[in-house]
């Protein structure tokens, strides 16, 4: 397949590029794109260096697939256009998730809703991927009826400017000196704060609303009702979350245990003796969510408590792309290989 | 009032100093005890420096009151023969939390609880303390039925050790050498953990069950229904909680904001437009607790979602052991006054 990474130099982009590597996705011809100030540099693709172009106004990036993870405006202007040039966009940003002609995909989760695809697939909301992956088994066994979320999210949703903010804040804090912000309006290091995205009107955040919205249209679930307030918190790439989840019939722990141990791309880290459960540090890195903490909910019987950790910049982003991309590649084999005549 | 400080060195003791100096507590003598350990130190009290005693192993502390911070042991031994020996004690501990004869005070929540008590007063458990200066105003006002609680526990909890260990873990992480562990199992610098207390059959670990038990407790409350989930995170010294909380009637955010506008010791930090609502850096030092992010729950029609934001060492413990000092001393004056015929 011929590739292109736009926003090949931020957090996503670097960690797409070494997941195509690690997981010997097929590459013919490999494009990396960026804004005009990172072009010109060289960055490492297995062994080869790959020049960083400026991304073209318009017009054809001449690939199959486009992961696009250069912010919304750029896929807002662009994702289209490179659709119509015959690319498959897989959009790691926020522009599209909602819109009707785009499946919003969680691998492992609703792999079949990438097939209707019109050209353009999202990527979700990294932190509702994050609850899904151990929600949506469970909503599949039990039916999915309310859930409450507290977020625990890493700098890393702010990209590589939240993770070194997070750095640089916390070698002044410990040095005494005047603590600079920058990406982040309120200090991270050593503090926590409200998701840094616009209030509505209801007073949820953006990221708040985008998690309630995305996870209906993941699941297929309009009804489904989710409240969750999100609050970044100084780690640097994991999120975490606490959930309380209601289901349609009266769920016990060990039906619940049962279905996450079955589910894929989901690790069981729930030991109670030696109070060992998710925590970000552990997930940094890892393809797999961390689930545990699955406890009766005590405040309402039959409902569930649980908590989850993720790698946000792995299964949150990057590798759920690369894993959409591996879909579509061995969805696509017949076709070509019924076009060369081979089968 | 004769006063003695039992654990003077701990995180607590010393913000009970500084918080008696500060209020200007009627002292007419102090004592200061600690373990061995620290027994000959000096520590300063308003302009005056006093001698830490060893905590002699029975007896008598000649002291009006006594503030216990020196763990739950301590009081467990000794609390009733200090009581015995005439002391009102303020039990900084969980040892007696849970006694029917002890009162479980949280000052402008439950102040007329502490009338009845038989020489024990207990300090509840800092994370219910801080929930419950928001909650309990709305419980009165509208009656809470159901709870659920994700917490964001500053180190502080675990005292001066585990605010050490923050520091040097962070640095050490900065500087890119191993982590020590000590006081925590796990590391803190940079990372979330469920929390550090026993695990029960349940699947909730012990600071969880405080929280409902001590809530049922205060409010009088024995159905109310309540979960947490109890997280560190690397903060200093306020603990931060998000909250969702159903009532016996529909509730407007409108009218809960009137009730909590009008609660003592609770600031309302709710200002959507510039994003700023309760952190625990603003938090700490503060002695109200402060309460944002009201919003009608999206995912049930009625009930609250709110966020909180409290020192937990000022009123988590220390600030609320000299509130219940001075209601103590304000309600024995006119006794007082009584025998030695003033009025």
């Amino acid at each position: 397949m011929r590739l292109a990474v736009v926003g090949a130099t931020g957090a996503v982009g670097r960690e797409l590029l070494s997941l195509l590597s690690e997981r010997r996705f097929p590459v013919t011809s490999l494009r990396l794109f960026a804004s005009a100030r990172s072009a010109g540099k060289a960055v490492s693709f297995g062994a080869s260096s790959i020049p960083v172009e400026e991304l073209p106004a318009s017009g054809d990036l001449a690939s199959d697939i486009v992961f696009s993870s250069a912010g919304s405006r750029i896929s807002a202007t662009h994702a289209w256009e490179w659709a119509r040039h015959g690319a498959l966009v897989i959009d790691n940003t926020s522009a599209w998730r909602m819109d009707d002609r785009v499946p919003l995909v969680v691998a492992d989760v609703n792999d079949e809703a990438a097939r209707s695809h019109q050209g353009i697939i999202a990527v979700p909301n990294c932190s509702i991927i994050i609850a899904l992956m151990a929600l949506a088994p469970l909503h599949r066994a039990f039916g999915l009826r309310r859930v409450t979320i507290a977020t625990y999210q890493a700098v890393s949703g702010a990209g590589t400017a939240g993770m070194s903010e997070l750095e640089q804040q916390a070698r002044a804090a410990l040095a005494g000196e005047p603590i600079k912000t920058g990406k982040f309006k309120h200090q991270i290091a050593f503090n926590i704060f409200s998701h840094d995205s616009d209030i509505g009107e209801d007073g949820y955040n953006g990221e708040e609303r985008k998690m309630l919205l995305e996870a209906r249209k993941i699941l297929a679930a309009p009804e489904l009702l989710l409240s969750a307030t999100c609050v970044r918190v100084p780690v640097y790439r994991a999120h975490s979350e606490a959930i309380h989840a209601e289901f349609d019939r009266p769920v016990t722990v060990v039906e619940a245990l049962e279905v996450l141990r079955a589910a894929p791309g989901v690790r069981l880290v729930d030991d109670r003796t030696s109070n060992t459960f998710p925590m970000p540090l552990d997930a940094t890195g890892q393809d797999d969510t961390l689930v545990g903490r699955v406890r009766e909910d005590v405040s309402k019987p039959g409902a569930l408590a649980l908590f989850v950790s993720g790698d946000q910049i792995r299964k949150g982003a990057a590798l759920n792309a690369v894993q959409i991309a591996e879909t579509a590649v061995a969805s696509s084999r017949p076709r070509q290989a019924a076009l060369s005549g081979v089968s």
